[in-house]
């Protein structure tokens, strides 16, 4: 196989560990330059390589490839756009197939979730519809851990991480104010339709009785009724009630409870439902209460990333580059469970077709009966993705992060494209 | 002097550290036992006097007082109780007599922020106007860092390092998704009537155009057309904007842009007011945004604790003892500066009379001329608060935090005091 360079880009939102990707793709393209000549990684994922803004990375340092391990952020700026089909918008191709052609790009990573993982199926067929030949392979990435195939998305663990370090870090501060102060408190929690990362906040339980107290899952439609009769008597029998939300939850009429914009995947923006929940609970119940919504910190948090899931990351990286100088085109790595405790993983590959625009939510038998709280089942599959710190250098007391100088190498082609 | 009992207990907010001053007081006292006897802790703060709910900490292990230097919440149970002056509330003073005569106590330690310390000071008198003879001694703790005469507040400096870290590594994602997707953020920042909070956020950023491109201050009237222009200049210059903002932030008219309920000390309950300011940025100036409010999550992580604040919040729950265990009455330990950097600093005594209900908001020099930002002045005095890690151990993924046995002493006194 001849000598090429390779295209690594970023898509959708920003993982604490999606760096530690790009990382594990840049180290071992390094390691592979009889096979990879250069990494060109695309400014804003694919906007990057329909506008040939070509970051050359083969200037970074291997320190700051290396601090990318302990990163957040999307380090080459990431996007929200999504790729037509062939048939539909034929020009975004044959405009891809230029710009590859006049970099000599013969490899193609792309780092992100479903939508992403489409995106990447789709320029994998460039090769046999429009006979230019290059490897494509999807990375997986999504705090949502949505994915299919996969045991989970790197991504995932950290933030579950984040969420059930906060849920237990809360619960301790509400628990010993409640008697004057507060009673209920409510975290939401993104994760869109699937209720993953909520369900990694039970992992803050340790004993019957610890927080939280609440699931509210998206895969189970809000019953305002019941609802308040579960928060009632955790505030009985607890003095207090820590609820998890699901920033997607929906009514029985399947509406969002709490829905704004669109983005441009035409998915709704969700964000608030923590307000309303709570202030219907002053209202019903009359206790006072707080909320939190961490929002983007909640995918950010490097400093409190899972040692597992910054493997896994790395790990997935690192074999897109092997599957792609063996030839394998159309495929993602996978990560395969082969045992809960002590946990045990390898990688495989799953086609890209099987894994695009399908998503995962909780099974029926990882949620409790009354659908308020998970089952042992899903503890035994959540626990290990949060196992082992792994925390970033600090300096001044601050986490010490990587900015990469991000040069673009010259462009080629004369005629530019508007995305 | 005999050998008495002592009384300690929490009061207000919990923080990261409070349990740390508490170790600090329990690990004394026990160092100090020709002195002191047992350490009664007051459950849920001065309502543990009130009610004769003593917890007998002498049956607690040394591992687990130990452990409580890396627990956050308030181990023993706080309050947001304020007593009455003793002309206008004698009942209450003479059942803390009642209570503290039948378990012979004879030392009062109170831990908590500017109205706990104005409790201190109250029951300080009582040696002298109601005849019994007690020394009270005042521990400072507070995240809002409003507590005058000492260079800070334990507490302040951990949600310190929480919310800039916070910031920056949402920045770091922030920026990676601007150019497709959501292009200002906002933090909402506790700290009630003062900026300390909101003005650590500044040290997350290390370069000129780093976030938080824009603070909005409690001390600072906001100019609703100012900070719309500030912002769209940060959209501009960086493509970007992060804001911090304090959760007091006044209008014009000097109203708090969100305000809800009183809590017991009579003050409004602050919150929501990220959701109001971004939502002015999507309808006047069309940018896509999000927030987040920390809440809560702010004042317990542990999990990012900045050792100065542990080393802090230790020390003074020790000088509290030694000072107690002199004689001295109604002073409170606080923390002298002695140089910057390296930042030095010893413990000395303050004046509990000076200390209650006075806030130490953000001085003049510490704001710059726009309002928007905070002076090399300001940032040389935070820096050193945040500095170190102090991590707690973690089991299973998760902090390791301990739950004391929180048994109480047989109550002695027939008659019971309603709160």
């Amino acid at each position: 196989m001849p000598r090429r360079n390779a295209f690594y880009a970023q898509s959708g939102g920003p993982t604490a560990v999606i760096n530690a990707s790009a990382c594990g793709v840049l180290q071992s393209a390094r390691q592979h330059s009889e096979h990879i000549n250069k990494v060109y990684a695309g400014r804003n994922g694919i906007i990057g390589a329909l506008t040939e803004d070509l970051i050359d990375t083969s200037i970074e340092s291997d320190a700051a490839i290396a601090a990318l391990k302990h990163t957040p952020g999307a380090a080459f700026g990431s996007c929200r756009y999504k790729l037509a089909s062939i048939d539909e918008h034929r020009a975004q191709y044959e405009r891809l197939i230029e710009v590859f052609r006049a970099h000599d790009i013969g490899f193609f990573f792309y780092n992100g979730g479903g939508d992403s993982q489409d995106t990447a199926y789709k320029v994998s067929q460039i090769g046999a519809v429009l006979d230019y030949p290059i490897v494509c392979v999807g990375i997986p990435k999504t705090i949502d851990n949505d994915l299919p195939i996969t045991d989970c998305s790197p991504g995932f663990g950290s933030a579950a991480k984040y969420l059930a370090t906060s849920i237990r870090e809360t619960a301790f501060d509400l628990s010993s104010v409640s008697r004057t102060s507060t009673k209920v408190f409510a975290l939401e929690v993104m994760g869109r339709h699937a209720g993953w990362m909520t369900a990694a906040c039970a992992l803050a339980a340790e004993h019957e009785g610890d927080a939280p107290h609440v699931l509210l899952l998206p895969e189970i439609a809000f019953d305002e009724g019941r609802f308040l009769a579960r928060v009632e008597q955790a505030v009985k029998q607890y003095g207090h009630c820590v609820i998890a939300v699901s920033e997607g939850i929906k009514g029985p009429d399947g509406e969002f409870l709490s829905a704004g914009l669109k983005d441009a995947f035409g998915h709704a923006q969700l964000g608030g439902v923590a307000p309303i929940i709570t202030d219907l609970i002053g209202k019903k119940l009359g206790h006072k209460f707080h909320w939190a919504v961490a929002d983007y910190l909640q995918r950010s948090a490097r400093h409190i990333a899972s040692e597992t899931d910054v493997q896994q990351a790395y790990a997935v990286g690192r074999a897109a580059v092997e599957f792609a100088i063996s030839g394998k085109n159309a495929v993602m790595p996978a990560i395969r469970r082969l045992s809960d405790s002590p946990y045990r993983w390898d990688i495989i590959e799953a086609p890209l077709s099987e894994v695009a625009n399908r998503e995962k939510t909780l099974p029926p038998e990882f949620i409790s009966a009354d659908g308020f709280a998970v089952t042992a089942a899903a503890r035994r599959y959540l626990a290990p993705l949060i196992a082992g710190e792994a925390y970033p250098p600090f300096k001044d007391g601050l986490p010490d992060y990587v900015r990469l100088q991000n040069v673009a190498t010259p462009k080629k082609l004369v005629k530019k494209f508007a995305v």
